[in-house]
């Protein structure tokens, strides 16, 4: 019975896809569209089906993806593979290499406990000090699954298995409210920096692309700044309000924190590397305005230097499984969301766009069509799958509508981050702070959801009033 | 004092590295020679330099190549990573994945105990039933390492200890034998496909580059049908000859190999399913003339439906650390190769060819360069290393004296594959099969000089009379 359940049921996930993309395909073509770029269009979509419905892993469905732009004819191959040489692509990569460093050495844990020995004695500090470790690692580690999922949740999980906080009975103790406490900080953290989440240069790139506006690391960081802080000074607090831990004093996690750093003892040769590389990554890529040194490379050379310095081997680097995973997905899903918006399909679709929209004041369409983009995540599991489909069209009609081409950039880029807190598969860590199995489904949902409203209030009013003062609109 | 042997063992190789990539670029600079295509001859030079010296593992030699390129201006950094674009780099990496498939699902295994069933009763037949595995794989596996090293290699050794003949006292009774043969036999079969091996399909590029010669999978297969087969039917009997196994028959073997057949049992689904995509593959490939489908695409579907086949799962494709390993280096080299026969370089080289070579009969200019092509083999560790180096300058100075193309680009092609037999590191299964520990270096090496011999005469001298009954020059 359960056997066949399942063989329907993938079934049904492949018909969604070929559905879509043979729908699409045979669809009427609009005029002025050139063949091409309707099939590109089909099979971007079904790829885009595929990333939702899974009915395999997202890396299979993207690699599908691909080569049926090659098999129909819609690309040479090397075109369809350019995304594989595209340089975002190799920062991302490289991001997988930087957190197997920091785990490797023992400095993303140094940085945890000192946070913690310094914070850790009530339990909101605790939260705020997992926080504030993430988003010092989200400067130059744009993999939240590497960052946050590899690094701070073997520690989270410690830190309340030492209060014997279990999924259970005890969850509420202290595991639950840590979880929900990281996880919606984590997305604030994307949200926050370029580097943030792997999606953020795509956006970059969308950005460039559709409005001319060039995102640097320094100018999203600016741009990201007072409303970030807020929201993440805020979210905690009213997570400790609506789902306060029943441990409010936690002591121990200092001492806990205490004895990990004596243990860890005093910094290895190879954590110095590591914490110099971090360095001269970040401020690297902070000044890149001076320099113009590319971002990717930047990266290849903290690659460069950790394996010079000794810290990673060629063997981690061939056998760093995730890393080889995002790297087939991403390139090949870059390569798609790039060729798309280059057709004459984006210029078409900002045309009509334009004329539906005629007549609406522009902050109204921004404001509408900003809360459909965000709430539109309940339907991804990915947030690369979303930005990917839905970053650039609705740019595309919030700018025809009128909207100031930098504050519409910046709204959509940041809350394209800040959407992941939903659900709890909202972005790479969720199922796997979710799968803990502290909290409840419809807990995680409904915190989420209240957390938006705050976000939501933060990101688009005050934000809004700081891009102001920047002269950005 | 061994430690400090180490060190300073390291030291002179990144010396060698550094004044290599210093001095070129340092050096007087040829009248019109752009800075650009100096540079990258230094990087280049450096990089080929590295590969050599090994002062780290070959993969991080070229990706610090990459990073020389984009820090240096060279290029811009997508370019640099173009490479990992190149359909011929995904051929290679999904050669790991139909290694990966043969292994899995015991069909290499079992395609090597049929052979050795048929034949195997004698040592002789059964070198030849290895050695024939080896070639039916080498028809889509164009990765020796993980057909010859990963699936041939176990069962030779099987075989060997089946007869108690191990490294030492032991080891002429057969194992000595099996291991000189299949590899002698290896290097040949790699010049027999462009499958055949990772760098054949980089010849193809740089023949086409330089010579304008297409050599397509049946093109190259034609040419190297009757050299081919001589050498594979005559080099086992010269093993045979001079390094006899002391057990001549081997009725054990056969036996050995019925059991496995028996424990194999009839073919699983997921066996069937790789026949299948191991059938069409191939297929494809010979007759690309007929439907223009690019390498490529074809090597994409075939791991397409390994995975929808559930050969492979996404797993087994990200965690194939000998795939990345290839990746990584191999993509960095085609980009620096191709590039550097890209620039006004090549066309310089070939005009001071011209002048040195003018009054040279292009015979006498092909057999010579040929040679010294070949025994420079003595100091490359990689067919690809010594390929990305000497093919172009060899192939254009040959032509330079007035040799005629597709003989050139032919014979300089196949000699690229068989040269690799002269040494326990000629190329990736070398230091597998002379590391089992059976052959002593200097009987290696001696087998290796004396198959040379009878591969040049074969290759060069019936292979030339091939060549022209084919009308190719």
């Amino acid at each position: 019975m359960d056997r066949h359940r399942e063989i329907s049921s993938t079934v049904v996930r492949w018909g969604v896809v070929f559905l879509t993309g043979v729908g699409v395909a045979l669809a009427p073509r609009p005029e002025g569209i050139a063949r091409e770029s309707w099939h590109l269009l089909a099979i971007f979509l079904a790829t885009i089906a595929g990333l939702i419905a899974q009915p395999m892993p997202g890396g299979a469905m993207v690699l599908l993806g691909v080569l049926a732009l090659a098999v129909t004819g819609t690309m040479p191959v090397g075109e369809a593979l350019a995304g594989y040489a595209d340089p975002i692509v190799w920062l991302v990569l490289a991001a997988f290499f930087f957190a197997r460093g920091m785990i490797k050495t023992g400095l993303g844990r140094r940085i945890a406990f000192l946070f913690i020995r310094a914070v850790g004695r009530h339990s909101l500090g605790l939260g705020y000090a997992l926080a504030a470790t993430d988003m010092v690692l989200a400067m130059i580690i744009p993999s939240n699954g590497a960052r946050c999922g590899g690094i701070l949740f073997p520690i989270a999980r410690s830190l309340a298995e030492a209060y014997d906080s279990r999924p259970g009975d005890s969850a509420r103790r202290l595991g639950a409210f840590l979880m929900v406490l990281v996880y919606q900080c984590e997305v604030i953290v994307c949200a926050m920096f370029l580097t943030g989440q792997a999606s953020n240069p795509l956006i970059a790139k969308f950005a460039e692309q559709v409005a001319g506006i060039s995102l640097s690391y320094a100018r999203w960081a600016v741009g990201a700044i007072v409303p970030g802080v807020l929201s993440f000074a805020l979210i905690p607090v009213l997570v400790y309000r609506l789902f306060p831990p029943e441990q409010r004093r936690t002591p121990e996690a200092a001492t806990f924190a205490e004895v990990e750093l004596k243990r860890l003892g005093p910094m290895s040769r190879q954590e110095k590397v590591m914490l110099l590389v971090f360095l001269v990554v970040a401020a690297l890529w902070m000044t890149m305005s001076w320099h113009g040194i590319h971002y990717a490379v930047i990266a290849l050379l903290g690659i460069a230097l950790l394996l010079l310095g000794g810290v990673l081997s060629w063997e981690d680097i061939i056998s760093e499984r995730g890393a080889w995973d995002v790297f087939l997905w991403y390139g090949g899903l870059v390569r798609m969301g790039g060729a798309l918006g280059e057709t004459d399909l984006t210029r078409r679709f900002a045309e009509v766009a334009a004329a539906v929209t005629a007549g609406w004041s522009w902050w109204g369409a921004l404001l509408v069509l900003a809360l459909i983009y965000f709430y539109a995540h309940y339907g991804f599991a990915s947030i690369t799958a979303h930005v990917t489909a839905m970053y650039i069209p609705f740019l595309v009609v919030v700018l025809a509508a009128g909207a100031p081409a930098p504050l519409a950039v910046h709204a959509l880029a940041y809350l394209s981050n800040v959407m992941a807190g939903l659900t709890h598969y909202g972005t790479t860590p969720a199922p796997i702070y979710f799968g803990a199995g502290y909290v409840a489904q419809t807990v995680w949902w409904r915190l989420g959801v209240i957390a938006s409203w705050v976000n939501l209030a933060i990101w688009l009013g005050i934000g809004a009033v700081w891009w102001k003062a920047l002269g950005w609109w």
